[in-house]
């Protein structure tokens, strides 16, 4: 399993890239082959300052060796030899109009006196909107529905709601953006082989692009004014806060001695911060403000 | 003691925004008293868009109650009934010749069965340049140990050791800034009664802007150019990941359910980021990063 999700996520690192580069059509993908001194390394393609992305990455990492304390303790085990691979995804376009968007598809193995285990998938895909435009949400959770429901028809309005409670800005009373799907800790169990689990993420992953891409062709050439980049960039400083504070993904990557600048791929171009601002009332920006309150069921 | 250091906050952040106004000569501070749902408040002063000052804030807090468990663990003790009050300033320049500045007094006690088990004061100050003009370190640095000296002759060895320790952004190998002084649990000992280290903090914050505002007036209107503002925002980059990942202020502010605008005044009016930026040989900027990787003594 290991060595087939491995070659799996090279695979897609590298169809994904290539769609990324042809709809840009400006910016090329930086690439850097880094090693972790501990054990295994990665691939990390970033992309900046192109037509329509601003900032983003493509990320490979397969990781093993020994997890440290405060690692295992949050996984909750006694085994610290592990073996992590996942391929990661973060794009912060230039247009406000357009979302950002994450993904993330993972495979962790514990082992014992050499001996596995435990091993299981975990991942998710979300989206974090600067402005609403429910036509385009509505399509992403539908698309996301439509692959969870080949496998399993729980398996969206559980991930839905576990995307929703994982991207939770606890400290602002906030989700970060419209949600997605999350999933973690999927293991073999009576109703599940693990390659099962290999299908369902092979699948997500082999549809992730067509789930985005649509939504970002239809909103990249829109209009907006200055007012709308300097909303962006309020908003995406929200983004640092969730990555920074509450990510277990950064956290891993800290705590695990990974490449940083690989890490801190996620992080927007630019920034903003500003005392106590509240968005005018029956203003666009707080009609964003009030879905991220309360998470809505989109379909 | 609660009482007395209570009063003597107030005083010094309505002396210290005056100095702040003054200097600035363009931006008011916005002033919000807060109320804490489970006890306490503050009073939050803050600046924006100014002069000088392109963000900053001035701000007292007095919070009681019951601590969160992740409090008591990270403070070791068994007594979860606390009382905690302090000043906490920091002010972001807009000319990037000019360091941003952060500064914190506080006080804390600890109860059990309603009788005072511990009680301490904590507190710091330290800069962060963009740009390095050793004068204007050297100055910083001898200031504090005139202070530090009129006390005890290992306090400034000690404090700037600590400061050195505590704001190192240890995921990127470097420190936030230059240092300055920081310390913690300065307890009632048989050198030192409590009154002692209040005459300690006292002082300290009674020379603040003598520290602090000379380097300002000297640098606030040399020349930048847009290169100078971008390596600003890089910069203010990894202030903003240096407090919304390891400073414990910002953490407990959190974790006890403080006002969130007011933790959040730390954070930059803007920062940026970008993939794997390393400054040229031989550059000023290369200069900084260069004192950031090995902490040195400016006396």
């Amino acid at each position: 399993m290991k060595k087939n999700f491995s070659t799996y996520i090279d695979k897609l690192q590298s169809i994904i890239s290539t769609q990324i580069k042809n709809l840009d059509n400006k910016a090329k993908f930086k690439i850097d082959n880094w090693k972790r001194k501990s054990g295994g390394g990665g691939l990390t393609m970033a992309i900046e300052n192109g037509n329509v992305f601003e900032k983003g990455g493509v990320n490979i990492s397969k990781v093993f060796g020994t997890l440290p304390k405060s690692m295992t303790k949050l996984l909750n085990t006694n085994s610290s030899d592990f073996f992590a691979c996942g391929i990661s995804l973060v794009l912060h376009p230039k247009n406000p109009m357009v979302p950002t968007f994450h993904a993330n598809l993972r495979y962790f193995e514990l082992y014992e006196n050499n001996k596995l285990k435990d091993s299981w998938f975990g991942g998710g895909l979300d989206l974090t909107p600067y402005y609403i435009f429910e036509d385009d949400i509505i399509f992403f959770h539908n698309n996301c529905k439509i692959i969870c429901d080949k496998f399993n028809s729980n398996y969206y309005q559980n991930f839905k709601k576990k995307c929703d409670a994982y991207f939770w800005n606890e400290h602002r009373n906030e989700a970060r953006g419209v949600g997605g799907l999350f999933f973690d800790y999927c293991r073999e169990t009576n109703e599940n082989t693990i390659e099962n689990w290999f299908s369902f993420i092979t699948e997500l992953g082999n549809n992730l692009m067509d789930i985005y891409l649509p939504i970002v062709t239809k909103r990249k050439d829109m209009n907006y004014n200055d007012q709308n980049i300097d909303w962006q960039q309020i908003r995406r400083g929200r983004y640092v806060e969730f990555n920074l504070i509450h990510d277990k993904g950064t956290l891993f990557g800290i705590k695990t001695k990974g490449r940083i600048e690989s890490i801190m791929i996620s992080m927007p171009p630019q920034a903003k911060w500003s005392y106590n601002l509240t968005p005018k009332k029956g203003s666009k920006e707080e009609k964003l403000i009030e879905i991220l309150r309360t998470p809505k069921d989109w379909i």
